[in-house]
């Protein structure tokens, strides 16, 4: 199996603004799962943040990326939309996408949905629980019965997605709602998954099984299937002799 | 049962600019597929097409329509994004959306949709044969095995599109291909049926079993859910309580 | 629209051997759900149990039952074989089947799904709320955002049944585990739902929202596709010439 | 990654009794199957036949068989019962299994399934071509847009089976039908993958692209998700404490 070129993206502002994450993230929260990733055999890392140019993701590092990791919360509005196509584009050309925690109100997954994905939320620290529903799929491999955060943020249904091909995790949360907290979709050859933890206030990207969970999407993810099959519009001729018209 | 409300929406180019078209749709396709419907029970028809002001689809008009029929072909770029917005809102809040043949390539689909709506194509007026394989949907109450088209363009797979929640009709095609010609899906509130069939060249909306396919599509799209469950964003209180944080 | 012609039917042992089941349904709970159901405007109901002759079950009532709703609990095994395999015949020509709460270890709910539709359980009479996460799918017709029953039997997952056509419901439960409590699958001509509550020591099928559930399921189970499509297996001729073999 | 061990099951029958199958699988079809798998890197294959002891599907081989691959026609009825239900509940318990043609209607799909999977068929030799619908999808890697079979015996639409998971080819016949000719689900931890084609009169086995399509199918129904995660029925404690019942 070939090496996964992993890109883990990341708005990276709270951790430079917010005294409580930075202290969670000195070096944002994308290094904290880069660090997590790269100690993973088969894996080539890095990383991309929305203040570099072009946010991080040019034409060039799409191209060598096979699954992109997505963190973002206040400053959706600042991705360009010009890259938003660049990345959707890319992704239905084959490159897996990680929607993780407040990126479910990114443009790009807005995009790729094509639903509000609105959903209910409050900030009070509670127990969370993820329930593995589907233990079959290989993002659920070396997990036991459920994940279990002590504190987190709260979302709460209706989460305003297509029906998702596979849903892989319930969240219970202590306040008394529940939460779709792993989906996966594909689009074009892309494979996509939503993962709901990753509140920046909270360790979450320290959490072991969380990020075992981040490392079997990264796998799922990767482009696996027929790399000779054209899904662009196309003009074609008759495989079958054709009556002739009256 | 309450009456449900249609607006069949039509480029409505083809017709005025092209006498083999115009000649089989002198009042433009939205008017064959209005006609047929206004003569079922039940419904409520208007039409809307690309030229009046804002489309045809103003905030009111889209308020009062709980079922919205789209063909397109030629000038899907001149639809404004404003309107392709609006309409994707009151599907979200809604609104079925019936998108016929060329339309797969509307703004309103491939957004709906988050991928390229792409396929392969080609117009030589081959025979078409539409399989029932889903004969428990509504959508094919009243229809045999299959619908039998003797002169159509070719849409051929691969075809670009999320996994549909039901894959209703598959097309034969003389020249060797075959297509999911009818798929549906549900994006936020709104149920969406994609049909393939529709050349503008050809008397496809004169077909009865087309039409019938086009009713029973509006019939089962029209919401019936639960008007009562909001979907957007809210910050919500703890419905448990919950331990005094530490 | 025609007239549903429901079956209602129901092991009727608990509420005959134990007091505390019999004081909440004196008449058995097929008794409670149909007379619901009688008032209802469009239905037409009978009710059928275990210990009658083909535990009420036979070629004629089938034939005549348009929806099958199911509770069964402690005698699973005493459902003959033949019952089985002529309810499971009828359901994939076209009958709706509703099974509610311990129906889940059915044999027909067993037949129809393949799997071993196994979950976890405790009788502690928690509370549940069952949130509704699909509101565009008729049978969340007139629910709020979900139901709450204070006092239910736990299921929790993992749930072992197929993915789901659609899963309508999550339950939250107070002790911590989360459940898909209402799901829809498609067998043959047959339409499915499985409703989790319904423990016959709480007054679950006295609850207004609960027997709405069951209203709209019925409504939604009752066939309505294509009567002429036959989906049995027979040998075809060719529809199209075909080149003489060499 | 680990080896993936593999059980080749094949009704040998018609290989015995009829020269013309004979003559194109002298060994049966499971020896050309198998002698292709066992070229791949990482597969360890045996075979397994009907008119072994236990049919060659001991308690010992299913629990050393990762995937099993399945061929019957003729005899499905003698496959015993007792036997059906070792690999159901194998299949549940994490086993992949690949099902091909006349397979359709062995007594293992249709108890996987709950449905009775008839479809229509006749045997003149005709064209098909199956189109990968789905190349994303790991089982079409390699592949290109569609395989050619000059001579195979069709299978039309509609075919009765549940909605898919996923389909990944869709098949064109010559003589005017239709077929999802492979399609994927999960029955408890179990991967199921249909594939069409298969006739025992054509050299269908000694085709290179069928074959990759077997190993790929071997390979994605592999268990990889989470061996820990308990799918059985079991009493459980609360997770949470619960308010003392009045």
């Amino acid at each position: 199996m070939s090496t996964i070129r992993v890109t883990v993206w990341n708005e990276f502002r709270h951790e430079k603004e917010k005294d409580a994450v930075k202290s969670i993230y000195p070096d944002g929260m994308h290094e904290a799962i880069a660090a997590y990733l790269r100690q993973q055999p088969g894996l080539a890392v890095r990383t991309a943040t929305l203040d570099e140019p072009e946010h991080g993701l040019t034409e060039e590092v799409l191209a060598e990326t096979d699954v992109l990791t997505w963190w973002g919360h206040a400053a959706h509005a600042e991705v360009q939309d010009e890259i938003v196509d660049r990345v959707q584009a890319r992704i239905l050309d084959g490159m897996g996408l990680i929607v993780l925690h407040s990126g479910h109100f990114s443009k790009i997954f807005k995009h790729m949905m094509g639903t509000s994905c609105a959903l209910k939320w409050r900030e009070v620290a509670e127990k969370e629980r993820l329930w593995v529903v589907n233990p079959v799929h290989p993002i659920t491999q070396g997990l036991g019965p459920y994940i279990e955060l002590p504190h987190t943020e709260m979302y709460g249904e209706p989460f305003d997605i297509p029906t998702p091909d596979k849903v892989i995790f319930i969240s219970w949360f202590a306040g008394g709602e529940v939460f779709r907290s792993g989906a996966t979709w594909t689009r074009g050859k892309g494979k996509i998954f939503y993962f709901r933890p990753g509140h920046e206030t909270f360790p979450i990207f320290h959490n072991p099984e969380i990020l075992k969970v981040i490392e079997n999407a990264v796998r799922w993810a990767a482009f696996a299937g027929s790399a000779a099959v054209d899904m662009s519009v196309a003009k074609v001729e008759p495989l079958e002799d054709l009556p002739t018209q009256d």
